[in-house]
């Protein structure tokens, strides 16, 4: 049955990986022996929608572009192109998901690099502050915050872990990832105690058509996003945020300089050209239903829930989330939310789900102490990939598993 | 006179830029009252040789390809393609100016994200440091270092400026230039103190034929190069990093994993196809000396720095530093080193180079004091590029005058 599964999202590299079975080349026959990591995610799961549109797609480079460190001076982002503004707007546009009027697009080396800049941005001030600010999620919260927030042991912020727990009279930064990554729930900020200075990442990278339906147009301070998610182009490394304030947009460009001087035009360009097609396919009437992306896409999404449903209900030892169905202004219907991860639960107390997965069914999944669902976190600020696999999850109940 | 000149090298967008100059079309006519931006660099030097080559260089990207975040699981730097490693490591066996047997590659967003990678990498310990471990650089060094040190206020390491001017026994990370950015000299490390824990990052981004002559392979435990400096591709942002311990490359590789979750494959790709060309072009006997590019950079740079000289000399209100001339093995010949940029000094003290440079000739310059040239440094970790640029220079007797 497990074979039916494969993997998806924030990838950590494993000891025991199976190569072709990431690469995404056709699912290879997985003999008794054979471990599956299920821990290690890439959005590969639409590779066979962008092999029917790669003509249509490619993107040509000679060796004379693509110099020169600058894009557009007239721009806060200097170093995005002036392409990719306009695709990203657009598609805004067209699925209606967040509101780019008004506001500052900085593009990023993924949203990885973006959600440091804003963290900078707005803890950075004209005298430093005397103490590093809070950053915040409510638990379970993306696994990877902890670590990308604690990596450098910075003056200017620190992790402070679970914000439903936050109970301090102090400057905080609260990141709200919506759906939630890892259990896809829908959320809005928590913190909101009087007093406290606080201020609000919004990381949307699933606020799309084909994972939740898009009952709103975001508008807010700091929003994020990711190509990576909303197309599956992971190797690409674009992610953009949609900032209201242009002091706030300045510091995160600055930040990305001193970083990495920029983001590769090879990606921009790409990302620009992929986009455009997409909003193509949506403009021209003559599209099939299967070559609108959202729509291929959110069929794929579902039919690998329903599979993932029934095996896990035949399985009985463990249970999945249940969203609730919402109104599309996108798609015009009414749905839920399929996640591209499964927040699975061991239906009984105590029980040893991960060794389960792992011993019984040869399943390596993400346990939920990663994510804050346990109350004994250790940080592993230092820790190499190897490291920090070693000390995964030996003791969690909730397992994060993600699947494409 | 100045007119010949043109920028080069690491950018700060400025106020007053010419978009059309920085962008490299044909130089424009430019009137008495317009400013030319010599602070903001860009390695546009070489176009040129790159339009005549652009259809050998061309890449073609299909919309299937790069949605994996995963490169070669076998190897330390999973992000990075293996066809990029080959490139990498036949480049540096052609032109013999580094070692790269029993070493890894990793690969970065350029080499700023790899210096402040091996930065993490030298500092991070398990139990981690009690204090800041102090990065040095001897006077007068790279303007970027000390804020891409400082931004982040981190408890692993802290800017401790200039190398020569080190007394303390306690542990250090020494930045060796070489050849130095910004004054071109030929460089090892300088702090040689017993009972210091010392460790040394070389940043090589210059050691190419059309700079200095190779005078020999260099072998040295961490050793940073970039795609901008040797063939002048600033927007593709690849660097990399040849590293002798695999620790220390496993935590550079987690590094980045933290900081962009790997590093744009459009750009790997196309960086492997460039220096493929350029490999190629050396091996087929058929080439002319105008198709081979160290040979036809090296010339360009020779025949700005002979006009450079002969500006200078006129004008009689700077001086340029001389260099030794020794035999690169490469060439085959002996020759001098020529920067990608120039540093000025003013031929009689107490005088103010940069009004002089901005009022009298309509230049633009970064000053001496962001090289560490002058006693009176002030940091400015958390200052956006605008007011950055505010701030510079007003005091500098040494003005860095970056060209391409």
């Amino acid at each position: 049955m497990v074979t039916e599964l494969c993997a998806a999202a924030t990838p950590i590299p494993a000891v025991s990986v199976n190569n072709n079975y990431l690469a995404c080349a056709p699912l290879p026959n997985i003999n008794d022996d054979a471990f599956i990591n299920l821990d290690q995610g890439d959005p590969v799961v639409m590779e066979a929608y962008w092999r029917r549109m790669s003509e249509r797609c490619t993107v040509v480079i000679k060796g004379c572009e693509f110099l020169s460190y600058l894009s557009d001076l007239s721009n806060v982002c200097w170093f995005m192109m002036p392409r990719l503004r306009d695709n990203i707007k657009r598609l805004h546009a067209l699925v209606g998901n967040a509101d780019t009027e008004n506001s500052h697009i900085v593009v990023g080396t993924g949203s990885t690099q973006l959600f440091q800049a804003a963290l900078f941005a707005l803890s950075s001030s004209s005298p430093p502050p005397h103490h590093p600010i809070h950053v915040l999620a409510a638990s379970p919260y993306y696994s990877e915050y902890q670590d990308e927030v604690g990596v450098l042991r910075s003056g200017l912020y620190k992790w402070s872990g679970d914000a439903l727990e936050y109970d301090k009279d102090e400057a905080f930064i609260e990141v709200v990832t919506s759906p939630n990554n890892p259990d896809g729930s829908i959320r809005e900020a928590v913190v909101t105690r009087s007093g406290s200075e606080g201020k609000v990442i919004h990381d949307l990278a699933y606020y799309w058509p084909h994972y939740t339906p898009i009952t709103h147009k975001a508008s807010h301070d700091i929003m994020l996003f990711t190509f990576s998610k909303c197309t599956g182009h992971a190797g690409s490394r674009i992610g953009w945020a949609i900032v209201k304030d242009i002091e706030i947009a300045k510091k995160m460009t600055r930040f990305i300089q001193m970083s990495s001087i920029g983001v590769s035009k090879e990606s921009q360009t790409r990302a620009a050209k992929i986009m455009e097609v997409i909003c193509d396919s949506y403009q021209n009437f003559g599209s099939k239903e299967s070559d609108l992306f959202f729509e291929y896409s959110k069929r794929l999404m579902k039919e690998r829930w329903e599979k993932l449903r029934e095996v896990v209900d035949q399985n009985g030892f463990f249970s999945l989330p249940n969203f609730p169905r919402a109104y599309c202004n996108f798609t015009k219907e009414s749905s839920e939310t399929y996640p591209a991860f499964a927040w699975l639960k061991c239906n009984e107390k105590d029980q040893d789900c991960e060794g389960y997965l792992e011993k019984k069914l040869k399943v390596l999944a993400r346990s939920g102490k990663r994510f804050g669902a346990d109350a004994s976190l250790e940080t592993c600020p230092t820790a190499t990939g190897t490291d920090l696999m070693k000390g995964l999850g030996k003791q969690g109940y909730d397992i994060y598993l993600i699947f494409s």
